[in-house]
């Protein structure tokens, strides 16, 4: 591949490494950065890199934040004693913007995946049981994604938090608001069948 | 939105600019960078700014190199009378690998796409005609994309350049080897019978 000059070949390298991109989409990006105008390609970059120096994870809850600990842990209308857990900041940042849970929130940083070699181990779950029993919890919800590496790890947080004396929830399964009945999946529609309130 | 740290929206924004990206694939893509081993983040910057810096088209064809003159089109053993035109440089590289080809690239950097507001001259179709002039070419191999618009960027050079004393030509449909005939779609397996050849 002598015709492709090194350091392209050295950047789709690069790319291909990061989870979900494989050589071709790692060829698309970089020449999609090479057909950018030149400044703002320069930007793009300038802000990945004051990213990469500003943004780390919050001490407390593990949500990406420019601080040591992110304004919703530092805040004093939040509830400490309720805590709902995530894979990843973007599911915490999607249940903020509902405006409606007035608690802290958990970053795992992932989910279990035996195939991508993902153990508990990799995972924030040790703070997690800190700031349990630091803050006495009353609730944790799991909010992990509803599939079945996301329910595997649901599962496993569940298992080692039983034995303390708290709530422990998960988010409701259901239909999508807005679905229409015939397009709903079997699981997704048996689950809302199985867990039907009453009006 | 104020949960997001500014820089990372800023970064979210920059990357949903790029073609194919949308706000959650860009958010995707931060946090996977975040989530790299610091130093290899930093690794993969670096190597994007060099390659913004080193790498340009091609003078002469507008494959991406390193170089003022790519390697294809300064070697001697190249036959400079034939061109293949095709959208992007890594369509060269491809045709480059299979090692059939010995005459010279032409990269038009994109396909007609009026949807995304690509006229013909957003594209390197210029120089197309100044090197069938310039070297006197007998044979214009048009190389786009089997697709809607790469279909319709071909017919649109094939006008452009029925005037020249030249052969153009394009590469055959026909069904794709190792391919099962009962999965191939419609247009396939009719272009397949349509060129059918003498065995």
């Amino acid at each position: 591949m002598n015709y492709i000059p090194d350091i392209l070949k050295k950047v789709i390298e690069d790319i291909s490494n990061l989870p979900g991109y494989g050589e071709k989409s790692a060829q698309r990006l970089a020449i999609n950065l090479l057909k950018l105008p030149r400044g703002e390609a320069v930007d793009l970059i300038k802000h990945i890199a004051q990213m990469l120096d500003k943004i780390h994870p919050c001490k407390e809850c593990g949500i990406y934040t420019d601080q040591e600990i992110c304004p919703i842990c530092s805040s004093e209308e939040r509830d400490k004693t309720h805590i709902c857990v995530v894979e990843e900041s973007f599911d915490a940042y999607a249940i903020e913007k509902t405006g409606k849970f007035k608690g802290v929130y958990h970053v795992l940083g992932g989910r279990l995946s035996p195939l991508e070699g993902i153990g508990p181990e990799k995972l924030n779950i040790k703070t997690l049981i800190e700031r349990i029993k630091k803050y006495q919890v009353k609730e944790v919800i799991i909010a992990t994604n509803p599939t079945v590496e996301g329910e595997a790890t649901g599962n496993y947080i569940y298992n080692l938090l039983k034995k303390y004396p708290l709530n422990i929830t998960r988010l409701a399964y259901g239909l999508p608001f807005g679905s229409v009945l015939e397009n709903a999946d079997d699981f997704t529609l048996s689950k809302a069948l199985e867990y039907r309130v009453k009006i």
